[in-house]
Protein backbone atom coordinates (compact mmCIF):
# COMPACT_ATOMS: atom_id res chain seq x y z
CA UNK A 1 0.00 0.00 0.00
CA UNK A 2 0.87 3.72 0.00
CA UNK A 3 -0.30 6.53 1.87
CA UNK A 4 -0.61 9.69 0.20
CA UNK A 5 -0.98 13.02 2.30
CA UNK A 6 -1.62 16.27 0.41
CA UNK A 7 -2.00 19.90 2.21
CA UNK A 8 -3.13 23.06 0.69
CA UNK A 9 -3.03 26.70 2.24
CA UNK A 10 -3.95 30.08 2.09
CA UNK A 11 -4.44 33.48 3.81
CA UNK A 12 -7.07 35.27 4.91
CA UNK A 13 -7.32 37.96 2.28
CA UNK A 14 -5.49 41.45 2.47
CA UNK A 15 -3.65 39.87 5.54
CA UNK A 16 0.04 38.88 4.44
CA UNK A 17 0.62 35.87 7.28
CA UNK A 18 -1.43 32.52 7.65
CA UNK A 19 -2.67 31.90 11.58
CA UNK A 20 -2.70 28.27 10.50
CA UNK A 21 0.42 26.26 11.30
CA UNK A 22 0.72 22.62 9.46
CA UNK A 23 3.49 20.23 10.01
CA UNK A 24 4.57 16.59 9.29
CA UNK A 25 6.76 15.28 10.97
CA UNK A 26 8.36 11.49 11.13
CA UNK A 27 7.14 9.14 13.91
CA UNK A 28 10.22 7.52 15.87
CA UNK A 29 8.32 4.28 15.82
CA UNK A 30 7.57 4.86 12.21
CA UNK A 31 4.97 6.36 10.13
CA UNK A 32 4.11 9.94 10.16
CA UNK A 33 2.11 12.45 11.73
CA UNK A 34 0.22 16.17 10.54
CA UNK A 35 -0.38 18.40 12.65
CA UNK A 36 -2.46 21.60 12.13
CA UNK A 37 -3.31 24.36 14.20
CA UNK A 38 -5.43 27.10 13.63
CA UNK A 39 -4.38 30.28 16.40
CA UNK A 40 -7.71 32.40 17.75
CA UNK A 41 -8.02 35.24 15.18
CA UNK A 42 -5.98 35.98 12.52
CA UNK A 43 -2.49 37.74 11.09
CA UNK A 44 0.77 37.66 13.06
CA UNK A 45 -0.52 37.07 16.64
CA UNK A 46 -3.06 34.16 15.29
CA UNK A 47 0.77 32.62 13.47
CA UNK A 48 2.61 32.91 17.19
CA UNK A 49 -0.25 30.78 19.17
CA UNK A 50 -0.62 28.12 16.59
CA UNK A 51 2.93 27.75 16.25
CA UNK A 52 3.51 27.30 19.71
CA UNK A 53 0.75 24.66 19.81
CA UNK A 54 2.52 22.91 17.00
CA UNK A 55 5.52 23.25 17.97
CA UNK A 56 4.66 21.27 21.36
CA UNK A 57 3.10 18.98 19.43
CA UNK A 58 5.94 17.84 17.06
CA UNK A 59 8.59 17.99 19.76
CA UNK A 60 6.42 15.58 22.17
CA UNK A 61 6.07 13.00 19.34
CA UNK A 62 9.53 12.90 17.73
CA UNK A 63 9.63 11.99 21.41
CA UNK A 64 7.26 9.00 21.35
CA UNK A 65 4.37 11.02 22.92
CA UNK A 66 1.42 9.67 22.27
CA UNK A 67 -0.76 11.86 20.51
CA UNK A 68 -3.75 12.48 22.84
CA UNK A 69 -1.38 13.09 25.61
CA UNK A 70 0.81 15.41 23.18
CA UNK A 71 -2.38 17.09 22.60
CA UNK A 72 -3.52 17.33 26.42
CA UNK A 73 -0.03 18.56 26.83
CA UNK A 74 -0.57 21.85 24.02
CA UNK A 75 -3.37 22.72 25.37
CA UNK A 76 -1.62 23.11 29.15
CA UNK A 77 0.94 24.97 27.50
CA UNK A 78 -0.56 27.21 25.93
CA UNK A 79 -3.59 27.43 29.01
CA UNK A 80 -0.74 28.59 31.20
CA UNK A 81 1.31 30.66 28.77
CA UNK A 82 -1.98 32.79 28.09
CA UNK A 83 -3.86 32.63 31.05
CA UNK A 84 -6.68 30.35 29.47
CA UNK A 85 -7.34 33.77 27.39
CA UNK A 86 -6.57 32.53 24.05
CA UNK A 87 -7.64 29.82 21.78
CA UNK A 88 -6.72 26.93 19.14
CA UNK A 89 -7.75 24.18 17.00
CA UNK A 90 -5.45 21.34 16.36
CA UNK A 91 -5.90 18.60 14.79
CA UNK A 92 -3.18 15.21 14.60
CA UNK A 93 -3.40 12.58 11.98
CA UNK A 94 -1.17 10.13 12.41
CA UNK A 95 0.10 6.90 10.26
CA UNK A 96 1.00 4.81 12.61
CA UNK A 97 2.90 1.55 11.20
CA UNK A 98 3.37 0.04 14.25
CA UNK A 99 -0.89 -0.57 14.78
CA UNK A 100 -1.21 -0.42 11.06
CA UNK A 101 -4.17 2.60 11.56
CA UNK A 102 -5.09 5.96 11.09
CA UNK A 103 -4.82 8.23 14.73
CA UNK A 104 -7.28 11.00 14.31
CA UNK A 105 -6.93 13.53 17.61
CA UNK A 106 -9.23 16.55 17.03
CA UNK A 107 -9.46 19.52 19.47
CA UNK A 108 -11.68 21.38 16.83
CA UNK A 109 -15.09 22.23 16.41
CA UNK A 110 -15.17 21.76 12.93
CA UNK A 111 -15.61 18.26 11.47
CA UNK A 112 -13.29 15.90 9.32
CA UNK A 113 -14.83 13.43 6.62
CA UNK A 114 -13.97 9.70 6.30
CA UNK A 115 -14.73 7.69 2.87
CA UNK A 116 -14.43 4.88 2.53
CA UNK A 117 -16.31 2.82 -0.80
CA UNK A 118 -19.48 4.54 -1.33
CA UNK A 119 -20.14 5.35 2.20
CA UNK A 120 -19.02 9.41 3.57
CA UNK A 121 -19.04 9.79 7.20
CA UNK A 122 -18.97 13.19 8.52
CA UNK A 123 -17.41 13.21 12.34
CA UNK A 124 -18.92 16.01 14.13
CA UNK A 125 -18.22 14.57 18.04
CA UNK A 126 -18.25 17.82 20.35
CA UNK A 127 -14.64 18.68 20.76
CA UNK A 128 -13.82 21.86 21.69
CA UNK A 129 -10.33 23.95 21.24
CA UNK A 130 -7.24 23.78 23.59
CA UNK A 131 -6.01 26.48 25.82
CA UNK A 132 -9.26 27.18 27.40
CA UNK A 133 -9.77 25.35 30.43
CA UNK A 134 -7.57 23.06 32.22
CA UNK A 135 -9.85 19.72 31.64
CA UNK A 136 -9.82 19.96 27.67
CA UNK A 137 -9.30 16.66 26.18
CA UNK A 138 -9.02 15.38 22.54
CA UNK A 139 -11.52 13.18 20.47
CA UNK A 140 -9.59 10.35 19.21
CA UNK A 141 -10.89 8.24 16.15
CA UNK A 142 -8.94 5.10 15.20
CA UNK A 143 -9.11 3.60 11.64
CA UNK A 144 -7.52 0.64 10.07
CA UNK A 145 -5.19 1.89 7.20
CA UNK A 146 -6.97 0.62 3.97
CA UNK A 147 -7.02 0.83 0.39
CA UNK A 148 -9.51 3.63 -0.64
CA UNK A 149 -9.52 4.99 2.69
CA UNK A 150 -9.77 9.15 2.00
CA UNK A 151 -9.52 11.81 5.11
CA UNK A 152 -9.96 15.18 4.74
CA UNK A 153 -9.27 17.65 7.75
CA UNK A 154 -9.57 21.23 7.58
CA UNK A 155 -9.35 24.11 9.34
CA UNK A 156 -13.24 26.30 9.97
CA UNK A 157 -11.83 28.82 6.80
CA UNK A 158 -12.89 26.11 4.84
CA UNK A 159 -15.99 25.48 6.99
CA UNK A 160 -17.29 29.04 7.26
CA UNK A 161 -16.60 29.69 3.50
CA UNK A 162 -19.77 31.62 1.66
CA UNK A 163 -21.11 32.33 4.64
CA UNK A 164 -20.25 35.96 4.23
CA UNK A 165 -23.13 35.79 1.30
CA UNK A 166 -25.34 33.05 2.90
CA UNK A 167 -23.86 30.55 0.66
CA UNK A 168 -22.48 28.60 2.86
CA UNK A 169 -20.26 25.39 1.15
CA UNK A 170 -21.27 21.65 1.37
CA UNK A 171 -17.96 20.04 1.67
CA UNK A 172 -19.49 16.36 2.41
CA UNK A 173 -21.05 16.87 -0.74
CA UNK A 174 -18.43 18.66 -3.04
CA UNK A 175 -16.49 15.45 -1.99
CA UNK A 176 -18.98 13.05 -2.78
CA UNK A 177 -19.13 14.21 -6.59
CA UNK A 178 -14.84 14.52 -6.53
CA UNK A 179 -14.96 10.87 -5.53
CA UNK A 180 -17.97 9.48 -7.90
CA UNK A 181 -16.56 10.89 -10.55
CA UNK A 182 -12.86 9.99 -10.48
CA UNK A 183 -10.21 8.28 -8.89
CA UNK A 184 -8.52 12.22 -7.98
CA UNK A 185 -5.18 12.01 -5.97
CA UNK A 186 -4.91 13.40 -2.37
CA UNK A 187 -3.63 16.89 -4.15
CA UNK A 188 -6.25 17.24 -6.34
CA UNK A 189 -8.82 16.90 -3.89
CA UNK A 190 -7.36 19.23 -1.67
CA UNK A 191 -6.90 21.66 -4.46
CA UNK A 192 -10.29 21.58 -5.42
CA UNK A 193 -12.06 21.83 -1.65
CA UNK A 194 -9.90 24.78 -1.32
CA UNK A 195 -10.44 26.52 -4.79
CA UNK A 196 -14.24 26.19 -4.19
CA UNK A 197 -13.79 28.02 -0.58
CA UNK A 198 -12.22 30.65 -2.51
CA UNK A 199 -14.42 30.68 -5.06
CA UNK A 200 -17.66 31.16 -2.62
CA UNK A 201 -15.44 33.69 -0.50
CA UNK A 202 -15.84 35.55 -4.25
CA UNK A 203 -11.78 35.58 -4.37
CA UNK A 204 -11.50 37.37 -1.16
CA UNK A 205 -11.20 34.18 1.14
CA UNK A 206 -12.85 35.51 5.08
CA UNK A 207 -10.52 33.58 7.31
CA UNK A 208 -7.00 31.18 6.57
CA UNK A 209 -8.01 28.22 4.89
CA UNK A 210 -6.12 24.84 5.21
CA UNK A 211 -6.96 21.45 3.95
CA UNK A 212 -5.22 18.28 4.38
CA UNK A 213 -6.27 15.13 2.61
CA UNK A 214 -4.91 11.61 3.10
CA UNK A 215 -5.53 8.71 0.98
CA UNK A 216 -4.31 5.39 1.11
CA UNK A 217 -3.64 3.50 -2.24
CA UNK A 218 -3.16 -0.02 -3.21
CA UNK A 219 -0.33 -0.27 -5.27
CA UNK A 220 3.30 -0.89 -4.56
CA UNK A 221 5.42 0.37 -6.78
CA UNK A 222 9.06 1.39 -5.34
CA UNK A 223 10.04 1.66 -1.87
CA UNK A 224 10.79 5.00 -1.68
CA UNK A 225 9.83 7.99 0.74
CA UNK A 226 8.86 10.95 -1.37
CA UNK A 227 8.02 14.84 -0.57
CA UNK A 228 7.06 17.06 -2.18
CA UNK A 229 6.84 21.00 -0.58
CA UNK A 230 5.30 24.33 -2.96
CA UNK A 231 5.82 27.76 -1.76
CA UNK A 232 4.90 30.45 -3.46
CA UNK A 233 7.04 33.42 -2.85
CA UNK A 234 7.15 37.52 -3.11
CA UNK A 235 10.26 38.48 -2.65
CA UNK A 236 10.99 42.97 -2.40
CA UNK A 237 14.24 42.87 -4.40
CA UNK B 1 7.95 33.87 -7.97
CA UNK B 2 7.29 29.70 -6.74
CA UNK B 3 10.11 27.65 -4.81
CA UNK B 4 9.77 23.68 -5.46
CA UNK B 5 11.12 21.95 -3.36
CA UNK B 6 11.30 17.65 -3.27
CA UNK B 7 12.82 14.65 -1.39
CA UNK B 8 13.00 10.82 -2.23
CA UNK B 9 14.34 8.41 0.26
CA UNK B 10 14.89 5.10 0.26
CA UNK B 11 16.89 2.35 2.65
CA UNK B 12 19.92 0.17 2.72
CA UNK B 13 19.61 -3.27 1.12
CA UNK B 14 17.90 -5.64 4.00
CA UNK B 15 17.62 -2.59 6.70
CA UNK B 16 14.15 -1.96 7.33
CA UNK B 17 14.93 1.58 8.61
CA UNK B 18 16.61 4.39 6.92
CA UNK B 19 19.66 6.00 9.19
CA UNK B 20 18.62 9.49 7.22
CA UNK B 21 16.45 11.74 8.53
CA UNK B 22 14.77 14.44 6.59
CA UNK B 23 12.08 17.28 8.11
CA UNK B 24 11.09 20.28 6.75
CA UNK B 25 9.98 23.29 8.96
CA UNK B 26 8.25 26.17 8.72
CA UNK B 27 10.41 29.42 9.44
CA UNK B 28 9.19 31.75 12.13
CA UNK B 29 9.93 34.64 10.09
CA UNK B 30 8.86 33.25 6.97
CA UNK B 31 10.00 30.68 4.67
CA UNK B 32 11.01 27.04 4.90
CA UNK B 33 14.04 24.61 5.90
CA UNK B 34 14.46 21.38 4.70
CA UNK B 35 17.17 19.54 7.70
CA UNK B 36 18.64 16.65 6.91
CA UNK B 37 20.72 14.13 9.50
CA UNK B 38 22.81 11.05 8.19
CA UNK B 39 23.59 9.17 11.61
CA UNK B 40 27.13 7.06 11.26
CA UNK B 41 27.06 3.48 10.32
CA UNK B 42 23.01 1.82 9.05
CA UNK B 43 19.85 0.98 11.24
CA UNK B 44 18.31 1.62 14.12
CA UNK B 45 21.26 3.22 15.83
CA UNK B 46 21.87 5.66 12.89
CA UNK B 47 18.34 6.46 13.03
CA UNK B 48 18.19 7.46 16.76
CA UNK B 49 21.41 9.09 15.81
CA UNK B 50 19.72 11.57 13.01
CA UNK B 51 16.63 11.89 15.11
CA UNK B 52 18.45 13.63 17.76
CA UNK B 53 20.28 15.50 15.23
CA UNK B 54 17.25 16.87 13.24
CA UNK B 55 15.14 17.33 16.01
CA UNK B 56 17.64 19.35 17.76
CA UNK B 57 17.78 21.58 14.52
CA UNK B 58 14.42 21.52 13.66
CA UNK B 59 13.27 22.80 17.94
CA UNK B 60 16.33 25.51 17.33
CA UNK B 61 15.03 27.38 13.89
CA UNK B 62 11.20 26.99 15.05
CA UNK B 63 13.03 29.56 17.84
CA UNK B 64 14.55 31.81 15.14
CA UNK B 65 18.01 30.62 16.16
CA UNK B 66 20.17 31.18 12.71
CA UNK B 67 20.91 28.14 10.75
CA UNK B 68 24.74 28.13 11.18
CA UNK B 69 24.49 28.39 14.72
CA UNK B 70 21.63 25.58 14.90
CA UNK B 71 24.10 23.18 13.94
CA UNK B 72 26.52 24.06 16.23
CA UNK B 73 24.41 23.56 18.78
CA UNK B 74 23.44 20.32 17.06
CA UNK B 75 27.05 19.08 17.02
CA UNK B 76 27.96 20.37 20.51
CA UNK B 77 24.59 18.29 21.51
CA UNK B 78 25.55 15.15 19.60
CA UNK B 79 29.26 15.21 20.87
CA UNK B 80 28.12 15.46 24.68
CA UNK B 81 25.45 12.89 24.14
CA UNK B 82 28.12 10.26 22.44
CA UNK B 83 31.17 11.19 23.99
CA UNK B 84 32.56 12.26 20.50
CA UNK B 85 32.16 8.67 19.25
CA UNK B 86 29.28 8.80 16.57
CA UNK B 87 29.25 11.54 13.90
CA UNK B 88 26.23 12.30 11.75
CA UNK B 89 26.12 14.83 8.49
CA UNK B 90 23.97 17.51 8.34
CA UNK B 91 22.67 19.73 5.88
CA UNK B 92 20.14 22.79 6.17
CA UNK B 93 18.32 24.34 3.00
CA UNK B 94 16.77 27.07 3.84
CA UNK B 95 14.18 29.80 1.58
CA UNK B 96 14.79 32.97 3.71
CA UNK B 97 11.98 35.49 2.86
CA UNK B 98 13.13 37.92 4.79
CA UNK B 99 16.66 38.35 2.95
CA UNK B 100 15.44 36.71 -0.31
CA UNK B 101 18.25 34.22 -0.41
CA UNK B 102 18.37 30.30 0.13
CA UNK B 103 20.79 29.75 2.96
CA UNK B 104 22.90 26.17 2.64
CA UNK B 105 24.34 25.35 6.15
CA UNK B 106 26.96 21.86 5.43
CA UNK B 107 28.41 19.82 7.90
CA UNK B 108 29.10 16.93 5.02
CA UNK B 109 32.25 16.04 3.30
CA UNK B 110 29.63 15.12 -0.03
CA UNK B 111 29.13 18.20 -1.86
CA UNK B 112 26.55 19.90 -2.97
CA UNK B 113 25.56 20.99 -6.66
CA UNK B 114 24.10 24.34 -7.26
CA UNK B 115 22.96 24.77 -10.96
CA UNK B 116 22.31 28.28 -12.75
CA UNK B 117 21.16 28.46 -16.41
CA UNK B 118 23.85 26.37 -18.16
CA UNK B 119 26.63 26.52 -15.07
CA UNK B 120 26.62 23.77 -12.84
CA UNK B 121 28.74 23.91 -9.27
CA UNK B 122 29.78 20.98 -7.54
CA UNK B 123 30.18 22.82 -4.03
CA UNK B 124 33.15 20.72 -2.20
CA UNK B 125 34.69 22.95 0.32
CA UNK B 126 35.81 20.89 2.96
CA UNK B 127 33.12 20.62 5.74
CA UNK B 128 33.30 17.51 8.66
CA UNK B 129 30.32 15.43 10.23
CA UNK B 130 29.06 17.14 12.94
CA UNK B 131 29.53 15.33 16.57
CA UNK B 132 33.28 14.66 16.69
CA UNK B 133 35.00 17.74 18.59
CA UNK B 134 34.29 20.59 20.05
CA UNK B 135 35.55 22.52 17.02
CA UNK B 136 32.99 21.75 14.24
CA UNK B 137 32.14 24.21 12.13
CA UNK B 138 29.79 24.02 9.31
CA UNK B 139 30.14 25.56 5.78
CA UNK B 140 27.61 28.31 4.67
CA UNK B 141 26.86 29.46 0.85
CA UNK B 142 23.92 32.52 0.34
CA UNK B 143 22.34 32.11 -2.93
CA UNK B 144 19.98 35.20 -4.25
CA UNK B 145 16.54 33.09 -4.77
CA UNK B 146 16.13 34.00 -8.49
CA UNK B 147 14.48 31.95 -11.44
CA UNK B 148 15.98 28.77 -12.70
CA UNK B 149 18.30 27.89 -9.89
CA UNK B 150 18.53 24.42 -8.79
CA UNK B 151 20.14 22.99 -5.85
CA UNK B 152 20.55 19.42 -5.61
CA UNK B 153 21.59 18.05 -2.20
CA UNK B 154 22.56 14.05 -1.10
CA UNK B 155 23.35 11.91 1.98
CA UNK B 156 26.17 9.88 0.63
CA UNK B 157 24.60 6.87 0.25
CA UNK B 158 24.30 9.01 -3.59
CA UNK B 159 28.22 10.14 -4.11
CA UNK B 160 29.26 6.28 -2.92
CA UNK B 161 26.68 4.56 -5.41
CA UNK B 162 27.83 2.00 -7.69
CA UNK B 163 31.53 2.31 -6.15
CA UNK B 164 31.04 -1.60 -4.76
CA UNK B 165 31.00 -2.52 -8.60
CA UNK B 166 33.07 -0.05 -9.71
CA UNK B 167 31.04 2.17 -11.19
CA UNK B 168 30.76 5.15 -9.62
CA UNK B 169 28.08 7.39 -10.65
CA UNK B 170 28.32 10.93 -11.80
CA UNK B 171 26.12 13.29 -10.10
CA UNK B 172 27.20 16.56 -12.23
CA UNK B 173 26.77 14.83 -15.29
CA UNK B 174 23.47 13.05 -14.82
CA UNK B 175 22.06 16.41 -13.67
CA UNK B 176 23.68 18.38 -16.95
CA UNK B 177 22.06 16.05 -18.89
CA UNK B 178 18.23 16.11 -17.43
CA UNK B 179 18.76 19.89 -17.14
CA UNK B 180 20.05 20.52 -20.80
CA UNK B 181 17.06 18.23 -21.96
CA UNK B 182 14.13 19.36 -20.96
CA UNK B 183 12.22 21.63 -18.01
CA UNK B 184 12.64 18.59 -15.16
CA UNK B 185 10.29 19.17 -11.82
CA UNK B 186 12.57 19.12 -8.80
CA UNK B 187 10.37 15.68 -8.29
CA UNK B 188 11.70 14.54 -11.64
CA UNK B 189 15.08 14.70 -10.74
CA UNK B 190 15.44 13.62 -6.84
CA UNK B 191 13.54 10.80 -8.71
CA UNK B 192 15.95 9.85 -11.44
CA UNK B 193 19.16 10.37 -9.50
CA UNK B 194 17.53 8.12 -6.92
CA UNK B 195 16.52 5.50 -9.62
CA UNK B 196 20.17 5.65 -11.21
CA UNK B 197 21.96 5.08 -7.59
CA UNK B 198 19.54 2.28 -7.38
CA UNK B 199 20.24 0.64 -10.45
CA UNK B 200 24.68 0.94 -10.18
CA UNK B 201 24.28 -0.14 -6.99
CA UNK B 202 22.00 -3.31 -8.86
CA UNK B 203 18.73 -3.08 -6.75
CA UNK B 204 20.99 -3.46 -3.51
CA UNK B 205 21.74 -0.18 -2.36
CA UNK B 206 24.90 0.00 -0.37
CA UNK B 207 23.74 2.59 1.92
CA UNK B 208 20.56 4.57 2.64
CA UNK B 209 20.00 7.50 0.26
CA UNK B 210 18.89 10.66 0.45
CA UNK B 211 18.26 13.54 -2.51
CA UNK B 212 16.47 16.83 -1.74
CA UNK B 213 16.50 19.19 -4.91
CA UNK B 214 15.21 22.83 -4.86
CA UNK B 215 14.15 24.25 -7.89
CA UNK B 216 12.87 28.25 -8.11
CA UNK B 217 10.22 28.82 -10.71
CA UNK B 218 9.42 32.22 -12.45
CA UNK B 219 5.62 31.66 -12.39
CA UNK B 220 3.41 32.69 -10.27
CA UNK B 221 -0.24 31.01 -9.77
CA UNK B 222 -2.38 31.17 -7.17
CA UNK B 223 -1.15 31.84 -3.70
CA UNK B 224 -1.15 28.86 -1.79
CA UNK B 225 1.23 26.45 -0.39
CA UNK B 226 1.19 23.20 -1.26
CA UNK B 227 2.85 19.85 0.15
CA UNK B 228 2.60 15.88 -0.73
CA UNK B 229 4.09 13.51 1.21
CA UNK B 230 4.10 10.04 -0.42
CA UNK B 231 4.80 6.66 2.02
CA UNK B 232 4.97 3.35 0.88
CA UNK B 233 3.79 1.04 3.95
CA UNK B 234 4.00 -2.60 4.54
CA UNK B 235 1.15 -3.22 7.51
CA UNK B 236 1.86 -6.62 9.16
CA UNK B 237 -1.90 -7.45 9.30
Amino acid sequence: MEVQIAAAKTNKYAVSESGDTLEVVERPNGGVSVVLADGQTSGRGAKAVSMLVVRKVISLLAEGVRDGAAARAASDSLYTDKQGKVSSTLNIISVDLHTGTVVLTRNNPAPFYIAHREQIDSIVTDSSAIGVSRSVRPVITEIPVEPGLVIVLNTDGLSHAGERIGRPMDICTSLKAMLEDQDPSPQAIADALLAEAVAVDEDRPSDDISVVVLKVLKRHGDNVRRMTVRLPINVAR
